[in-house]
């Protein structure tokens, strides 16, 4: 027996971190690019858009910054604070996973 | 914020339970009886049958059981395995959302 989770964050204004939505952020620190991460994450640009919007809805601070031109020709980045709560979500992801199976022993299910 | 989750247990033969599947089991082990039980979940029989189908394909040991006539004209009832493993996944989540709250407050997002 395995015991398997998700988890997600949300405020009052929707969902702020999911594992999409991580996984989506995570893909635009790679790539610099939200064209570039929707199309590795095979989704399409307007529904990566659609995510990345809602993620701003749920917070005052933003999780990522466009920037224009520049000698790299501008680009799509993550804050810092968008960087910590990515951290901080597969963090207690793990933990949790961790918790979890020792749940399962604890209760001779496995 | 808020951390919400969702817990199932699975083997290599599939889920045993998940919120759907347990919520299914106590509509059962309520009404005495499949058809009562999909009815009130707003399911069809073919799919709660299925569902249970394939909780008892990942365990070796049954969790529900079929009564045949009887002074109440028989039904389907949880064995006490069954009981049991509904109570272990009710306590598993409620103690994982209580540890995820103290994650989020540990990471100081909420």
């Amino acid at each position: 027996m395995k015991i398997k989770s998700k988890i997600w964050i949300e405020s009052n204004n929707g969902i702020l971190l999911s594992d999409g939505r991580v996984q989506l952020l995570k893909m635009i620190d790679e790539t610099g690019s939200l064209n570039k991460a929707s199309k590795a994450l095979n989704i399409s640009y307007q529904k990566a858009w659609r995510l990345l919007d809602e993620v701003n809805k749920t917070t005052n601070q933003p999780l990522i910054e466009t920037k224009i031109g520049g000698t790299k020709g501008g680009g799509t980045v993550l804050t810092p604070y968008g960087k910590s709560l990515i951290i901080v979500f597969d963090t207690i992801n793990k933990d949790c996973w961790e918790f979890l199976d020792k749940q399962l022993k604890k209760h001779s299910l496995c």
